[in-house]
């Protein structure tokens, strides 16, 4: 695989900081609030005999307590529907494996998490991007679109939602929209809900598990990562009715033996978070998105959507080229000892070409931060050599 | 992926447990010794804000320690070479990627760990067996019979040492012929030494990155799981100083994010404990090694060889159909309500029909139960009609 467009700024950011600047790293989806304390106490209280393996598909009492939990949202599912993982990385991976052959193809809308194109060369099958554009706040494309990409090798459609990089969180029309082309194309749909309790909308965000009619053609993934920030845990879980595909998947988590034991046995305590800990994260990730939105669409030039979910934008600036405008910032620009690392929007595009105006901004820093962040920015836009308008 | 003859016992073991028997587990390597305190502590005194992301080759921190812990062993590695992997898996499977095209092969010397016929699948090679015989201990081929299965497709060789699933410990001399060969016929040399600590036969047991002469083309996996009783904790290394080699891993260590970051912690600990951990740890498992040797032995018609690390030892009973035996010693036999669970050896042999009489025996049960299991199987050998002198 080609080095992605944010690996090639490290050794800016590198070279940054060895001048002893500070970066306000905006990045990286690797959230700063604080853990449910509930995750350490039953770390703490856990036997500290020894760290056995697990059971490949998890601690039994863990999947009882998700499927609890899935229950209380609405999601219908039993233990045994759902498969422990090393972090959503290896439940897609698993998902995939399970779903395709090997030169299948899988469509995503784009601009997507850029792993799912790392993850499908794991698998050896194909992401065909569908493209959704920033002019329309990358709304899901139509189904009659979807359908235009539909060949005899599709065996899956890939949605994240709320989704990453984009904020975009779909409505249950959308929704039902590719449940029915899913089965009228007898295909899958593979869900990404790990941003489920990042939802701004006000209205409770569908889960692919939630839609009627489609009981064996969906795959939900999820994460502990981003909801309590933990993605060091590295725990995730794939979530499936469709027994087939339950059963190659746990052949597959067989064969690399046991999730992390640690993750779980935290996983376990994490489950027991009072409503609050979501009402204040949540909370505090709004405050965020506001002043973020209000500070790009300020600037001049800027073109930000509305965001809905998750703690991604992915935003349009003033520039011919994106990538060397993050390359610039790290390395020439300076706002009194600081600069700001972003995303070059170009990475989660797999049509060559796209994005390339394009930074995908990770409002993961508190709004004092984010703000200095901003002002880095809009700074570093009325100086930059390569402004267009 | 076929069911492993271990996999095919769990529902003999399942039905044993609910008729109330206790089961004494002899057939997985999970060690029941306790983890350092050091580990604990290190963990305890964690930053507990939240757990993110490693860089994807680990933190720089425990690289640097385990650099320093290969150096006073007389492992000469620099924290570069050394990759964080999410257990011995994982770096065992990087290892294969990094080396091997799909399609190509690698010789590893059977009876092997199971799983390593799962890790060749998933990067896409083939492991070619050379057969070990229990008539001369399993010892290692000869330099002539490892020649006559190298091919044009032979990019490595692997080796497990100390041993899984036969306890055998190579000499310097065996392993100086290994790295001969590999220099002749330009391929790698893959070490799994994950049980290194696990070492009865009073002098050191070589690295194979102790080897002169062949820096470039020696690959090492090493894990926590083992030598700390830490399998569930999901921390392993690739060790190398091929900087491609090195660098294809990375590539592919970035593809799946980060491992464990709670294990990395705990390992930071782990590596500060003091010696005599270890030196209990293995004067226990050696007096286990003598009582499990001296009662395989008294019983008539068991061949057990001699065993000199890890803790495994793999015995031919006195029977027709080792994986009958063992279904049977858990479905039908019943010892003042106790039995066994062990391994059919069939399982870590890739060439079809061998070890039919052999079982894999992990002895990490403390010496009472071992004793009490080895009552059950001296009865069960007695009353089992298979019984072939």
């Amino acid at each position: 695989m080609p080095a992605s467009p944010i690996r090639k700024l490290a050794p800016f950011a590198a070279a940054a900081k060895a001048r002893g600047m500070e970066i306000f790293h905006l990045n990286i989806g690797q959230p700063d609030v604080a853990s449910p304390p509930e995750f350490w106490k039953a770390l703490d209280e856990a036997d500290h005999t020894n760290v056995a393996y697990s059971p490949s598909e998890g601690i039994p009492e863990l999947r009882e307590a998700m499927a609890k939990d899935y229950q209380k949202k609405g999601i219908n599912v039993t233990p045994e529907q759902i498969l422990t993982t090393t972090a959503g990385s290896e439940a897609l991976v698993f998902a995939m494996t399970a779903i395709l052959n090997p030169g299948e193809e899988v469509i995503v809308p784009e601009p997507m998490y850029a792993n799912y194109i790392g993850f499908a060369v794991m698998a050896g099958v194909k992401a065909v991007p569908i493209t959704t554009h920033i002019e329309d706040g990358f709304a899901l494309p139509s189904v009659e679109d979807f359908e235009a990409k539909i060949g005899p090798k599709t065996k899956a459609i890939l949605v994240c939602n709320p989704g990453n990089p984009t904020g975009t969180v779909y409505t249950d029309e959308q929704l039902e929209g590719l449940r029915d082309l899913a089965i009228k194309h007898d295909i899958f749909l593979i869900a990404d809900e790990v941003y489920r309790e990042f939802n701004y909308t006000g209205k409770p965000v569908k889960s692919m598990l939630q839609l009627e009619g489609i009981d064996d053609r969906v795959v939900m993934i999820d994460s502990v990562s981003k909801k309590w920030s933990l993605c060091g845990a590295r725990l995730g879980f794939l979530v499936s009715r469709n027994e087939e595909v339950n059963q190659t998947a746990l052949r597959a988590a067989q064969a690399r033996l046991s999730p992390p034991t640690l993750g779980q046995i935290g996983t376990m305590g994490a489950l027991t978070t009072p409503a609050s800990y979501y009402e204040d994260v949540r909370s505090e990730y709004m405050k965020r998105r506001d002043l973020l939105v209000s500070r790009l669409r300020a600037m001049d030039g800027v073109v930000c959507p509305d965001i809905n979910g998750a703690f991604y934008a992915t935003v349009k600036l003033p520039v011919e080229d994106a990538d060397h405008f993050c390359e610039w910032i790290l390395g020439e620009f300076d706002l009194n000892g600081k600069t700001v690392m972003m995303a070059p929007a170009s990475g989660f595009y797999e049509t060559p070409g796209l994005g390339k105006q394009e930074v995908r901004i990770a409002y993961v820093l508190n709004c004092e931060k984010l703000g200095e962040a901003m002002d880095c920015v809009e700074a570093a836009l009325k100086q930059y050599p390569g402004r267009t308008n």
